[in-house]
């Protein structure tokens, strides 16, 4: 049982819990409590080591014992040392450093998504959850995004990071994987309604934070801008909601044409 | 100005950061945040008062002379208290209380939004600020989900409930008030797909919380369970997501049938 604070475990665990420099570095990111572990197991993920507490439930219980069976690495770690680098008190005892290896692109890709300048953590962690159940292949994460493997970021997005494609990407190379792509950019004050733009060939959206709009390269990037038609009295939407909105307008076309 | 912490205002606002009880009570709600007093002042809902600290930006100075100049009673206090009683670093030196009187129902109804069992105050807000957006003309909150005023949820409103009625329900009320409505249930194992849904109709969309699902009331009001179709990995949608996406196909039948 490690009791220690100096651990060399726990020392890479407060690194990686930091900026994504660490995370990069070590080649590993984090995730914390009993389901977003399972999670990571039931799909497959490469881990690195489990931390567990020495107070469990009966499915975090279970849960080590299913990951030592499977010869990932388990250490017990007491209670107060777990919960100072923890950053919820949801943790439930269980914390996995994960190989930070992203999944291979799908081919041929036909449906993609960028969240432009998106920097709360919860927008984009629901933004990656949404486009995994609406069925997105890919999450591009440019430059001006908040880093999509920081711990907060991968609780909001319950699991969807070890389903989908999530990977950092430089506008550069975005407009060399997008060659063929129509490229569509979410905008108040865009030309086509989006029931109105055709999302059955090969779709990329982007969708912008709130504060400032779409960024130049987001726009340089784009063929056409669309926005969401509102009778109602107010004009912004979460961009979680408008990117949720745009992602099962694809879905639902896709499945008309089907 | 304001310099003792046992000032009655003080002490009214710290009753209405609590529980819906002392809101009830009070007959009034706290709206913190330079912008959102904007909104509450553009809508012409009436204040109570507004306190403001020492030390305000330009356009919160704006809006403090506009206040006064609408004869709304506004008075200083120390930053120090204002802190002490603000929910959020973002305050912005502005608080005002507001009274709790609903917005009348308009007529005729043909689009309602019930929030069921949702306890998070952050997705209850979206999901109001959406449908202000999608032009729901209600929210109707029943006993088991959060206080809909509560400082949190109004944050997370960022101005909807300004802007539509918001209005607490027994689930005896809503029987009779959604007489001849089409009432659908979110459920991810609904019958019907929200595509094939008739949504042209007098509809309320009632959207359970994640944890339960659906109420037993809730399934009981309602006449049809709707699904959203995911075609990804990942079967559950963030509660607030999963009501954007049925608002806004609401808004898109509509739109078509215009």
């Amino acid at each position: 049982m490690i009791t220690s604070p100096h651990n060399p475990k726990l020392k890479l665990i407060r690194a990686l819990a930091g900026r994504a420099k660490e995370r990069r570095e070590h080649g590993a990111f984090l995730a914390e409590g009993v389901r977003l572990v399972e999670e990571a197991l039931a799909a497959g993920w490469p881990f690195r080591f489990v931390l567990y507490g020495e107070t469990l439930s009966e499915r975090g219980k279970s849960l080590v014992e299913t990951l030592k069976s499977r010869q990932v690495e388990t250490e017990q770690v007491t209670d107060k040392l777990l919960g100072e680098v923890c950053e919820t008190e949801s943790s439930q005892g269980v914390l996995a450093v994960l190989e930070l290896t992203p999944l291979p692109l799908p081919e041929p890709l036909n449906f993609v998504l960028i969240p432009d300048q998106i920097r709360d953590p919860g927008n984009l962690g629901t933004l990656i959850r949404t486009a995994a159940a609406a069925g997105v292949q890919a999450v591009f994460i440019p430059p001006e995004t908040a880093d999509a493997f920081s711990p907060k970021v991968v609780r909001a997005g319950m699991g969807a990071h070890f389903r989908l494609t999530v990977a950092s990407c430089q506008w550069v190379e975005l407009h060399e994987l997008l060659t063929g792509f129509s490229v569509f950019l979410a905008d108040a004050e865009g030309q086509v309604p989006c029931w109105g733009a055709d999302f059955k060939s090969k779709t990329a959206l982007i969708v912008g934070g709130e504060a400032e709009g779409a960024s130049p390269p987001a726009r340089e990037l784009a063929n056409v801008t669309v926005n969401i038609p509102m009778p109602g009295k107010i004009e912004s939407l979460n961009a979680g909601v408008a990117g949720a909105v745009l992602m099962f307008e694809v879905v639902r076309q896709r499945n008309e044409a089907a």
